[in-house]
């Protein structure tokens, strides 16, 4: 039964194939664009392509290059601390330089990576959209300008997003893998939280039993806890301790070989108020209504639509999220958006989050989330279903 | 004694003054330079001058800006998810959209943020150079430009730099505590590591140890095993068991309140070779000389030439690492670095790694390193110190 047990791990990596196919995708989308290459910075743009997984992104020191032509294989311009890791990827063409330097950081490289690509005049594609950032000193991107002044700079965000809106059955088998981890780690909430504990233990002790389930890591864990219900849903754990009538609520994006899971838990303690207890039916109905709209050929407003409808009936005061959920994958939280804005069609592969939240009380929110992906028949659940009605712990 | 023992946990956050001073510091560096304000959007920036600490910054969909005006306290211009979260800090000038937005993700506000605190012409600072990038969408960032075009974007890498490099004795104190818990996690070794392990479950031992002892998180661990030595350090962890003769090394950046420690450790199973005992004692020398030279006034180029002389006699066949330290903090890695090049004075209150490296055979390193504060009388080391030979499990 999907979504109810963790079994074996998928095996880490992917085949060449994997590769090959997101090349052959995004180059016959440059052709569509007119791009000559794109010009990739981020962790996550420089993994889909290549497969270079590493924790070393931590350190901000040192900029990353790959640079995808039109035609061709990725070239990857980096520092010589990572030329071995990514002489273990699919990548041929690695070329490093001792980083930090003074004075060029890989700039000269770079430039020289993308002309080798680049005629003059050609288009260069980059992320610059919505959801983006350009990881590498400003100043450098703007001698890269100048070093190509042929060359055009162009927003080529739309491919990237396309490229990754649709999940392979083995993305799939990774991020389904976490989410069931993660639901075993839930499932022992009665055994990890109790009356008089901190929320930094409280914390702490689910982190590890994450890790214990498998996890690889839990880069986020948020949530927080209060009497009759919590406050925000960013926070990182207080020193308070948990009482009697209070809240509990743990949201946690874990990961397994670069893969998240997003998704949350609510849990009262002793006893529960009518009014939070009528929050989390809300939220659940409204997550119920989000399940039976995630067909393909739906749209993320109409998603956002339903779960809405679920939580302005049952009075909620608003919702600071921005939406109701969200893409899910090789980063915590991707496009699209469950927005009233967001038309974008919903695509068998597609891996998502279904999150309705809704403030019921001043300074009081519940909050709950599902993780799915789209399959031809409808939506099917990554995470293990949330039980219907508030848990109660001692 | 320093670094010996992990003691109560330090207060997390800081008081107000902690800011105010900061902001103080900062403010004189601004007119020296005739800045009207900064823009600062990474997680760092925005927490050095608010206090902001979330694991939020994981998703990348928001946008999230902090003003700091020449004269009067920082504005922070965030999504609405986060304005709760923001109030608690020390800022009062919190200004708020719903993000994700489809046309204007802040950029309208963060505009007018900006022009009620730089006239026309006035110069507005953000971080530029190496070691830095902007967290914004780029196309955003354009336009931010065009709606002020009177104004002089510049940057302002030097004050942020200067500003961070000389940590507070509150910033040492928490610095200081998660190296003294994640050295009890390394002394823990002899109980977590064993050959027919797998550098997976190795590693997952390892995170949950540093978590029993009381980090918040290990945001960073890296590390590998081989045969009389490993071939990278930045690497995660494979799936391959630890055998008889296999050379150990995990590299973690753990973290308490924010703040870092970065130090690694090696271990032998069974027995060392000759050759890899001998680049351990290589490697932990030319640590002593970075130790005997790491007084106020020297320079970090000193430290690279004390630290290199002893590598280089001690036959190293290169370093890929590109230096032999850096600073630390609320980073992972923070200037200054341990370079021929960097001519960076050593003052009291730096808090500094000291990581020199050596290839001695063909795709096999050694990597040492410790942590340590700059002391008027010279290093303290926050670090437990490694062994003087290379400790050997089972």
């Amino acid at each position: 039964m999907p979504g109810e047990t963790a079994g074996t791990s998928p095996p880490r990596g992917f085949p060449d194939s994997e590769f090959e196919g997101r090349l052959e995708r995004a180059q016959a989308l440059m052709v569509q664009d007119g791009l000559a290459a794109l010009l990739l910075t981020t962790e996550v743009e420089l993994r889909y392509f290549s497969g270079f997984l590493t924790p070393f992104w931590q350190s901000p020191t040192r900029p990353w290059f790959l640079v995808v032509p039109v035609r061709g294989k990725p070239v990857a311009v980096i520092p010589e601390i990572g030329a071995e890791a990514m002489a273990r990827t699919w990548v041929d063409d690695i070329r490093t330089w001792s980083s930090p330097h003074p004075s060029d950081d890989g700039v000269t490289l770079l430039t020289a990576a993308l002309s080798d690509h680049v005629g003059a005049g050609g288009r260069i594609g980059l992320a610059m959209a919505r959801e983006t950032h350009l990881r590498m000193p400003l100043a450098d991107f703007e001698r890269v300008r100048q070093e190509l002044p042929a060359a055009e700079f162009t927003d080529a965000t739309a491919i990237l997003r396309r490229l990754r809106r649709i999940k392979s059955e083995r993305e799939i088998a990774k991020i389904a893998h976490v989410c069931a981890l993660v639901s075993d780690a839930f499932a022992a909430a009665p055994q990890l939280f109790f009356e008089g504990q901190s929320e930094v233990e409280a914390f702490r002790a689910f982190k590890m039993e994450c890790l214990r389930q498998g996890v690889d890591d839990v880069p986020y864990l948020v949530g927080g806890a209060g009497p009759g219900g919590y406050g925000d849903i960013i926070s990182p754990p207080s020193e308070r301790a948990l009482a009697a009538g209070d809240v509990l609520i743990l949201d946690t994006g874990s990961v397994y070989d670069g893969y998240y899971c997003d998704f949350d838990r609510n849990f009262a303690f002793g006893q529960a108020d009518d009014a939070v207890r009528r929050a989390y039916d809300v939220a659940y109905r409204a997550t119920e209504a989000g399940l039976l709209t995630a067909q393909p050929g739906a749209t993320c407003a109409d998603l956002f639509r339903a779960m809405q409808a679920v939580l302005e009936a049952g009075g909620a005061l608003g919702n600071d999220v921005g939406r109701l959920g969200h893409g899910l994958g090789s980063q915590l939280t991707e496009w699209p958006s469950h927005t009233d804005w967001d038309e974008t069609t919903l695509e068998a592969g597609m891996v998502l989050t279904l999150e309705p939240g809704l403030s019921f009380a001043p300074g009081r929110v519940m909050v709950h989330e599902e993780n799915i992906v789209i399959r031809e028949a409808g939506p099917e659940l990554l995470t293990r279903r949330a039980p219907p009605e508030l848990p109660i712990i001692g």
